[in-house]
């Protein structure tokens, strides 16, 4: 069996999401000066992180946990850092990380592999061989700057955020991995033209884990109306590639409010959404 | 392959199930006076809630919880809403959230769906032109204006509640989803059929949750009989659309009873049945 | 497709299994006047519901629970205040409800749904025709009555229990809901036969569970050997609708004692059976 | 479709498991006078047991449990008070039963079972005729006794423990129970000569656990070297009844040490391996 | 059917992951100087691992724990050993063992495997005869002394790390145990080309865990760009035998710092990362 081709892919920022889990009962006995001060530190700490538009944070509807934490980063030291910056806070010890993903915005080059692999076969090159690989990186590259805005992204400023991880199957009978790169870019076409009658109402960001977490994909939508959510994931999965190959992990939605609004999120009040202020990311390096 | 036909759905109140463990153990261990406080404040919130019809509390059966509390909101935000004011509750250092579901109160349109496009190929519209969603939007606006008691319910007020979420099946050979839509039309209504024959004995709402909660419904029954909820399911599996292509989560059992019976509630009692009194809705916004 | 017949059921007392786990470290850190007082207070409670013949205490082998406390009731509203009287006890402090099933006495019909069904059209009624649902009540009734003491029955006194959720598989291929009556009935028929073969060494007791709770059934089998239990099961399991249909969920073994001996087995001892006294149901309403 | 043979089995010693995770949190903030107490009676109560043969402890690796205690009973209530005798130490305060399995030790005769019903077949019985059921039974109890020191063993006096549960396949198309009772013994003898040429270097040991717990047989190996398991069992996956229709579920590994080594187990180190002395069994009722 | 031939492998080191959570609210309510302390005793006792080569700690990304200790030794003995020099730390107190991996060293001789029975046939020696297992054992000896220093690995010293566990698939249809050794030995050379291309990227350590724990081997990817992590594992996707017979557990990704370090991660900080000096291997036994 020749092997099926692999498509490129152009990979940016590290991201990591973190779910967590609130303990009311441990922090309604903690007196109200320490539990001011644990606010106060900890809406420093994030509202740090908010304001280079890399981190958000959600109030999350349902039992899977009570606010999730989503980190862009430059590398998975930086998210690291991130991570051990809240388990660092006093505000950790009410905070259990109930679920995380760990993946990296991805962009998948379903159309651009096809014209890559034939011009490089046009020029002789046999796959795999140095000037194979050199041509190729050299097209990825020219794509990697083009896409840069969308491959290291701020938190897209949205009230609403729907999180969740996918695979594609790989059934005994219906199985992804074993279609020719015609077929899946075709699907993934397909797939596309909904997505662009949603522009405007709905920003995706789409993130690969496959070597990172449990799933090969997660999903990112960000809008200002959650119904958008299940109007475009229900008329997706009617779409060829979604109806046979989509297998879909937990969904996590969640309201995005500021770090200065925290106080009035653990005086269990649900904060109304303003747009964080995010730095001028022109003067960031 | 073309892609199935996606049926319209009317979508109305966003809505969370809340389930509840209590921790016997702790409020055993607290003084009368306090548990008496602790009971009042919460009376007092949760009346508030129920006495807008849009919130109901059931004594859930077996070990998945021992509350369940439905809301039906106007928004995601007001459903937060609810949860803060739920977690702010002294109450709260005493009950885990075992579980939840996340959905909005949901009208599939198989009929009209075929109809309607239809309609609008015959006035020669490509589908997906401006005109086409303009003419499709035109109906479903009628549709949600005539439907709106449906689409905005009130907790019915019944004495058992019988709720579980579900999928259609996308199996390698039986998949729902790329099924014609006509098929699809023909085995809805033959499910419908059948919950016809129901109508009277029980109460029934559908909320969808793709991409709100892990299943792609929730299905929530009302009844003065609990048995109806086993006959009516029973007699549904075998009908064609539940015994092929229905895949069931948890269910959840409970039994209705007042905010203001909450303290014959954890002093260990099952509450007696009497619908609470609801505002007149005539006077509502 | 023309939706298979369903099979009528008779349905009896409602069913709840509690599994409950206890707390060996909390209990050995309790003095033992308090302990005293405790168990006396259980004691008391269990022993009044064990005296109805309704309720019973088995220890659980392994680790799933430390108890399995069964109750059959009139209604679901009775099985609730079960639950609460238990919750309502100090012991309660010490146990943990680590699993339960809600479900309801139940005889399957299968021979006399045929008759039933035959009978009807013989006399020129249409399905589902007011004189057909009247007709098809009627004989339901008598045969209502006649199983009484099957549908509304004692907790049978032997020393083991089994419990055990089943499902009938609704797989791509082998589905037993898309069958027709006169194979289920059949299949059902030779698994009867094997259990015929056992009667007089195990007891059984069927419940349904379908809009209850998880699985479509649930078995109880009661017996003075556990030995039967495998050997019952074991062969039944060649039969074809097990062998094909079947799935099944956790097995719960316990050995039944008295609510008086409680304090025996909160004492760390494994209590000896002697069936408890019941009232004389004849006495009974 | 004609039942396919039930193969006999003979059945022996009631068999319990029990996984323990220890707290070492709890045990580090114990005074060591304490620690010593708690230390001699769990040494006192479990060295009883071992000197019997018919128990014994394993220092278990990884994460699903620190101990593991295996038990070999005449009955399940010799099995609940070896439960019950563990709870009611003071060391059930730092330990938690993460798992455990509950089973008979079984020969399955696939052989025996053909040549069984041939003989009756021959004499003109019919099955299960009170007859048959006699002869086989007379078949059956001389096996039995012949067959007694495998059914009622002794824990093998091997350093190394690997327990399993397994399954037969009841897949939709691969399904062991609709078999011929020829082909299933073929394959069981094929999967036999494999074990033969591991004997001397491991000990295996089936229990039956149909009815009892979620899987239908547990299978212990003892060996001196663990590499064996890998290699016994690797070799196995490859042979018909493995390949096709075994179905795994946690793997255990522990090394076994004495009761009179508890001490330095719980002072935080791994107790070598020396075989404790077993009373001589002849003297054993 | 003929039992398709298994595989030869080489099995070396005994392997044990260690996943751990932290209990940062436990941590932080304690007093500085004995945080101090208990530091000091951990990076003591794990630096002496460390030193050896046969030891790493890795921090990990995301909520399946906190660090992650890899353990390389000689024999399970020494695996329980390491075990319980963890469970006697002090800082055992604020760790959970959250999820941990058992397995050997492992090299699959696929190629060799069919030389070797050539061979062995060529000479006229029945399988299994006892000329046959010398000899195969023969050849296999000197392959595994000159494949030492791959079988008894030290940690490489790369930054990141990537642990999963996988299987290969057992389907109806598709099943790999049941192919002819020649389809696995090309399958597997094929997918062997594929790390060859990233060889000197990244280091690979497969380990066999048949008959330890609950997958079939477990691989360790070890790298200084994580990247690459998702590029050969989304490459490997691809090839047959990932594409239609691999079936993965969770994965775990973690960044590599030294024992001296610890102080600097309990203090809520991201150590960085220099490799730590490892005794001379010549040295060592």
């Amino acid at each position: 069996m020749a092997m099926p081709a692999v498509p490129y892919t152009l990979d940016g920022a590290a991201t990591l999401h973190q779910m967590l889990r609130f303990h009311w009962d441990k922090w309604h006995a903690q007196p109200a000066d320490e539990r001011e001060a644990i606010v106060a530190e900890a809406s420093e700490v994030l509202g740090e992180m908010e304001a280079t538009g890399k981190s958000a944070i959600f109030s999350l509807l349902g039992h899977r946990g009570d606010l999730m934490v989503l980190h862009f980063r430059d590398s998975f030291d930086a998210l690291n850092e991130a991570e051990m910056r809240v388990n660092s806070l006093r505000l950790r010890g009410f905070l259990e990380v109930s679920h995380s993903y760990l993946s990296v915005v991805e962009l998948g080059l379903y159309a651009s592999t096809s014209k890559i692999h034939a011009d490089l076969a046009e020029k002789g090159f046999a796959p795999h061989s140095p000037e194979w690989e050199a041509g190729a990186e050299d097209v990825l590259d020219r794509q990697r700057k083009a896409m840069a805005p969308r491959l290291w992204p701020d938190v897209p400023p949205h009230r609403y955020c729907c999180f969740y991880p996918m695979d594609r199957k790989r059934g005994e009978e219906k199985n992804w991995y074993v279609l020719p790169l015609a077929d899946r870019q075709r699907m993934m076409h397909e797939h596309g033209l909904i997505g662009r009658r949603y522009q405007g109402a709905v920003k995706q960001i789409i993130s690969g884990s496959i070597g990172f977490d449990n799933w090969e994909w997660g999903v990112d939508l960000f809008a200002d109306d959650p119904l958008v959510f299940k109007k475009l994931i229900y008329e997706m999965r009617f779409d060829e590639v979604s109806a046979i190959y989509a297998l879909f992990g937990d969904f996590y939605v969640g309201l995005r409010f500021g770090a200065s609004q925290l106080g009035e999120f653990f005086a269990g009040k649900s904060p109304t959404w303003e747009a964080p202020p995010v730095e001028d990311s022109s003067e960031r390096p």
